[in-house]
């Protein structure tokens, strides 16, 4: 497997984890865009949004119930957050193992990107 | 109810429906910030994703699901989109029924606003 978030979740590759249940994972990204910004992946590699299975609705939720907790624990929930997932090349999808940034602590402009 | 989302769902507001189900119902953008801008809401009104409880993963996931659905109907899977959602008013946030943005069919800059 070469998929660097497999390789993070495997603990192969060290991150800063700031959110982890038995489904889902979350850590800040190396290339911080704001002052919090934390990525959220499942654990299980599926590609893209455009890969998920009838099976992965949960899976799916998970995210952004981990997106809300996150939000909590970082403070930054009242204030208000943005939660973002690129799909493919053309939505400025980088890492093919599906992933929902959570970016807080600074303006954001309209649209997004 | 003063939400003009829960009134769209209701079919008391007029919107150019793309996709619906039981639980979610997906349109046009009003004021697009892409050629293709479509946002997806819960049928049922939830404020924000602060506001959603343990039993809504279903529902959550299921505003992917959607997602991954109308890419396919609209030919832009392939190509790529961008999935946002904007939590309260510092995160972009302006009508107060959770919904996710489509966008597709243009260039994406990063970061994401």
């Amino acid at each position: 497997m070469d998929c660097i978030f497999c390789k993070i979740a495997a603990g192969e590759i060290p991150a800063e984890k700031v959110y982890e249940d038995d489904h889902v994972l979350a850590f800040h990204d190396i290339n911080p865009q704001a002052p919090l910004h934390v990525v959220i992946i499942p654990r299980r590699h599926i590609a893209t949004i455009n890969d998920i299975g009838e099976a992965d609705t949960d899976l799916m939720g998970r995210l952004l119930q981990a997106a809300k907790a996150i939000a909590a624990r970082e403070g930054v929930a009242g204030d208000g957050y943005r939660l973002v997932v690129n799909v493919n090349r053309g939505g400025g999808q980088v890492v093919f193992h599906i992933h929902m940034h959570l970016m807080a602590k600074r303006p954001f402009g309209w649209p997004a990107g």
